[in-house]
């Protein structure tokens, strides 16, 4: 277990507790043990912390005068969402001084606008609901992840999450038209235009995409949705080498541009894992392969079908196969969304997701291959990711063999040989995982000194008491 | 003549000259009345400033020790660029105690990747040699505004800049990869990547991209290039109202999507402006009609032409013709991006760059026009701008017969009854032009009261000697 180290003296927290529970009456809030658990551990259980009042304020008004009270109070506030990140970034520390502030109430969709093709949605409703609405108007959100049927909208605004439709539509950055946040003293932001255009003063809304509540809460979204793009098919390919998934997406994408929604790779011990701990699966390939690639591509099964025949054809791929119904698709999904799953019960591993850019993916494999086999001999990497946009789940496992008490050793210093390659190239040691809390020392260790300095000034020019989610990020 | 009135007592400018010229060297100052003069006057000659020393630094590290030498002296800055920008925010104020530092030197391309689809140029590139760059590696950048023969990519980074292809691709901000700028303090910014995904701390490039030189000066600039969409088809439309645009809008993405690049409104009155003040336009249309829509589709010219034959057929259009050459479409355009030109020969005229929800169109036109009736019916509305972003520039001329004592008053009034409707419908009093001096009162008049006092929390943090460009925006 990891222990968050940021906590201040408990002196203000109870005195202000009667007022707390006031703002957002008996349905708002508890102290009941069994009901705070699930919201004080991070998913994997790696990190666990102590509160003591979890609020959940149902109006931004709420979530304002719980602010104020904080701030006068100098309490320490923990934002949390559908508690599905992957950095901790959502749970408070151990010391039991910081509030618990759980955005889940906020979930109404407050307007659904066709003409002008843009949804706002409080920050607790959750992302498959956001989905949900935008298609009832026959319209399309696209952030897709795996978490989408428990994560919500604020989490995704307050990590920018990712997922894989980042190739087409971007990340939640770009898809993010307004937004209504309550500010560290707490007044409120509203910001929650639908403007696709706006040069009226500093763009203030993007500093609250990806900077994880330390700079205010997030309460409530306007996004932008898409034309539906219509019925999507859904392929596996089968590769020899990552390389191999680069040069297939180029010549997708110039077939058929703007139309390919998803392009996963997925390297074959990921595979094996999946395949043997989650019922039902199984490899939709006669052979094992080293490399797979799942895509979703909005066009005629006809036209993805000649494509892939021509491709295999050329032999840039080793094999292929499409879905024929929705159960299939569903059936191929299913292997990509159940990675994390299947990764947790093969036992612990140590999880990096890293960018690099997309023109140097297979260059950064050979080489964390090579760096891996010189420092860590013992550990086998689990890599997918998305081709697409350079964003690589470079995991590792260390052999079984391995005395437990040379784990945390050859973790930190596999990751090390990991961070240290990726710096180099220029890359990201956090590519949609966020900072919070376990990345924190990585980005001190690894990020840029004078980019480190901007943001803590931004830190302590807008929250300059900190109670806004302290201890994460920076 | 507006005066930019935030001038500082100009007691270290002069001690620091010789510093300066010789951070620069020979080539890289000037103080001859003659060569500033261009750089000291907004394009229309509504601002006009002065400035002791006019540096043209051609490294990183000369920009970076000029903010230093000033920093230390606290001498005020104006970053400038190609000196094209609408709100006078790149031209130094009256007090003579401004340096003007002027990026054209700083003009490399310092990167092409063609598997990666980036660029990196330094500011001082012009657009168009950008876009030039991007052709010859048979890739696209996509931004495309009237000045992009001598506007300058920092300086479309520096204000965020739009223009005619922002309904398929976005405005630059969308197009920022990375960059690096020269902070306040005089430390470099080194944020130069070309990651697709990062969420590793607060995105700063976000807080340069459109603060117009504010928060520091950028130096250079890592962009997405996308793939060429190929040919491209011109076609003019005919429409008897503006409504039309959008329903012909909401029609021909339905059956191209992503394939609309770009769809310019334009009114009769400024199309009469064109035909009368600029050698060699015509008008397409044997008529005169109370809307054109310009607009450029990458599909093959024949299934342009039959979705517009549909259009007609169901009567959503008056009339449409395609360009049948390169020098058809040239002449198309060429009404476009004359209109500011013809604008100013017409006579002075007051403009408006504002924003909408894009569904609001329509019902802000019909809006705007009964209030200039009400208001100042002495004005004639001059409309044009980008239907697909809600983007219009809603400027207007008074007639010739009003009294020159009342073109101050009434000019005035013209521009509150239009911001104050573009505030009602949540739309924005800048879409794409910025803030500078000329619309800072604006701002604060109409600005959210929040907001603005977010972005003054900001501007003191990153900024507290308020050397960057001061007097500009907040």
């Amino acid at each position: 277990l990891v222990s968050t180290g940021t906590a201040r003296p408990a002196g203000g927290v109870d005195g202000i507790l009667p007022t707390l529970r006031a703002i957002v009456g008996e349905q708002g809030w508890t102290d009941d043990p069994a009901k705070l658990a699930p919201h004080l551990s991070e998913w994997r259980g790696r990190v666990v912390g102590r509160t003591p009042l979890m609020l959940q304020p149902s109006t931004t008004e709420q979530v304002a005068a719980i602010v104020r009270t904080c701030a006068e109070a100098r309490v320490a506030i923990v934002p949390q969402g559908g508690n599905t990140g992957m950095c901790a970034g959502a749970v408070p520390d151990a010391s039991g001084a910081q509030i618990l502030v759980q955005l889940g109430r906020l979930d109404r969709i407050r307007d659904v606008n066709v003409e002008d093709a843009s949804l706002v949605a409080e920050a607790g409703c959750v992302l498959a609901d956001v989905k949900s609405a935008a298609c009832a108007a026959g319209l399309y959100f696209p952030l897709s992840l795996s978490a989408e049927g428990s994560c919500q909208i604020g989490g995704n605004v307050a990590t920018n999450a990712g997922g894989i439709n980042v190739l087409r539509y971007g990340t939640m950055r770009d898809l993010v038209l307004g937004l209504e946040a309550v500010l560290p003293d707490g007044s409120v932001l509203d910001n929650l235009r639908t403007l696709r255009k706006n040069t009226a003063g500093y763009d203030l809304k993007q500093l609250f995409v990806g900077s994880e509540g330390t700079l205010g809460i997030v309460t409530a979204v306007a996004v932008k949705l898409y034309p539906d793009p219509g019925p999507l098919q859904t392929a596996m390919l089968a590769l020899d080498h990552a390389g191999a998934a680069v040069l297939a997406l180029a010549k997708l994408r110039e077939r058929m541009p703007d139309r390919l929604l998803a392009f996963e790779l997925i390297g074959a011990r990921p595979m094996d894992f999946v395949l043997r701990h989650i019922p039902a699966a199984r490899n939709p390939f006669d052979l094992r392969y080293e490399w797979y690639v799942l895509l979703d591509a909005a066009v005629p099964a006809a036209e993805l079908e000649s494509a892939l025949i021509d491709l295999a054809a050329q032999q840039r791929i080793a094999d292929a196969v499409v879905a024929k119904s929705h159960a299939e698709q569903t059936a191929l999904w299913r292997l990509r969304h159940s990675i994390s799953e299947a990764e947790r019960r093969e036992g612990p591993g140590i999880k990096h997701d890293i960018s690099v850019p997309v023109g140097a993916i297979q260059e950064f494999l050979d080489a964390a291959e090579e760096r891996l086999r010189a420092r860590v001999p013992q550990a086998e990497a689990v890599v997918f990711g998305h081709v697409g946009d350079g964003n690589l789940h470079y995991n590792a496992h260390l052999r079984r063999d391995v005395p437990d008490a040379d784990l945390g050793r050859l973790g930190d210093e596999l990751t090390r040989a990991i961070y240290e390659l990726v710096t180099e190239m220029g890359g990201s040691i956090s590519a949609e995982h966020g900072i919070g809390v376990l990345k924190k020392e990585a980005l001190r260790r690894y990020g840029n000194p004078v980019a480190l300095a901007a943001m803590r000034t931004l830190k302590a020019a807008l929250d300059p008491a900190g109670i806004m989610n302290p201890g994460k990020v920076i």
